[in-house]
């Protein structure tokens, strides 16, 4: 189950970035590339700063595959994602909430303060958007108005909250991430943003 | 002594990231984690080069919290910050004199060669600038004009030779700091600039 | 000879960051560099992803001499690289073939599957021009028209293809480099350029 909802949030990724390479007219290795460090970027980056090397994706190719197809997908249905937005929307909450996950349990595998596992979890969903933009040239879009962020760092205090009380894993996970996805889904849907912080 | 010097290194930086994320218009979790890239930043990216991994943050949290504190004192006086620039600036200074130097320091436990410890020096004081300037889109400010990165490579370079006379360690650090901060005083008293290099 | 060709490679990326970055008037601090960050950076990533740490430009100063002469050969001579363009093409496109070259033996030696070797071949030859173009605020270069990055998988994919008919390792290395270096050749000579993905 676990495994299935991981695909799915690495395909909404990895078409999130491809999706914003065609935005900016690159060419196919371009996309794919774009697709991947959206996809995998976080995790990545989460894994060089824990010591955890080589990385993930190099030890285990379903990534690859997985965003392999993701690419094609994308690129085939490109003039259509309008159509595809609400089903692409929900893939990518599902992918913040297991994405956290993950990088929450990574830091608790490797010792860390509850403090730096909740940075990790929110490291590994959001920062494959962050390099994304960066590679695209643009301000990273959770720097500046979106709530996204700040939904993983509250889908891990809860997290760590609840794990107190020593409850089964399932339900510390299966909690975990209904918290992120509903909050996120409420987020959008009551236009929840996020004040920008002026300084002039 | 040190490590006061470090912490108030470190809310200077945390600083300079907060008042540029504000100047674009970022949103609070923008402005947070810019400050704290442009703190750790350098000394991240040292970390992960030489492999010293979890890296640095990750195990002392006084970096978390002190950082998260600056963040805060930097969101309350974002309008008075015009007010408070000469004691940033000295602040900085102190930064980048004490970050050079712990920047060597892990160079020499990790068995490099001084030029790798000199550019490692340089890289924990200069690199979080330089990806808080990434992040929000810049080219790197300390790639145009400031003589900044210079000063650390000038103050590493005095490290070693003063090194070679067998001096006491504390003497050592002490030199070397106040070899930066002063030149560095000195370079923004005068203006002292480096010239652009263009091909046209 | 393998060396020889390395050092060129070294000598070829690193005056094409100069080069960058002189157009984009940066100070001498700065164009060092992103002149450093174009000859090793792709490189960098590599160990950093693999976890050989420290990285590989730290245990052999070489590369930190090859560069600091790349450097002073391209500020003395910057008024003048129109004149050399052919040469330059021509070192740049053996740098492409040893690179990628490198990357694939690290990759194989670390123990990886062929599809991470081939990334990983592609990543040495091609990112250290991303991180170039990251550092002066330009969508980098080959994720919009230029065939090149598309050499090194192609190049990546006949090693692995060679490599079954269990070759000499010489006749092995020396057989991808042409291939590379000749399809880079006719890349540019015929002008192939990969389409550009558009969704709208």
């Amino acid at each position: 189950m676990f495994q299935i909802l991981d695909i799915i949030g690495t395909m909404a990724f990895a078409m999130s970035g491809a999706l914003t390479a065609m935005n900016k007219k690159m060419d196919p290795f371009g996309v794919f590339i774009i697709a991947f460090v959206t996809a995998v970027g976080g995790g990545t980056l989460r894994d060089v700063l824990i010591g955890r090397t080589p990385v993930g994706w190099m030890l285990d190719l379903k990534y690859v595959y997985v965003i392999g197809i993701s690419f094609v997908l994308a690129v085939i249905f490109r003039k259509k994602f309008d159509k595809l937005r609400t089903s692409l929307f929900l893939f990518d909450t599902i992918g913040l909430g297991v994405f956290t996950l993950i990088g929450l349990e990574k830091g608790i595998n490797t010792g860390l303060h509850p403090v730096i596992c909740i940075a990790l979890g929110t490291m590994t969903a959001c920062f494959g958007g962050v390099i994304r933009d960066i590679l695209c040239t643009e301000i990273p879009v959770i720097f500046r108005r979106e709530i996204y962020a700040t939904i993983c760092i509250l889908g891990g205090t809860v997290f760590f909250l609840l794990r107190k009380l020593n409850l089964d894993n399932d339900i510390l996970y299966l909690t975990t991430s209904l918290v992120i996805i509903s909050v996120r889904l409420m987020a959008v849907k009551f236009r929840w943003y996020l004040p920008t912080l002026e300084n002039k």
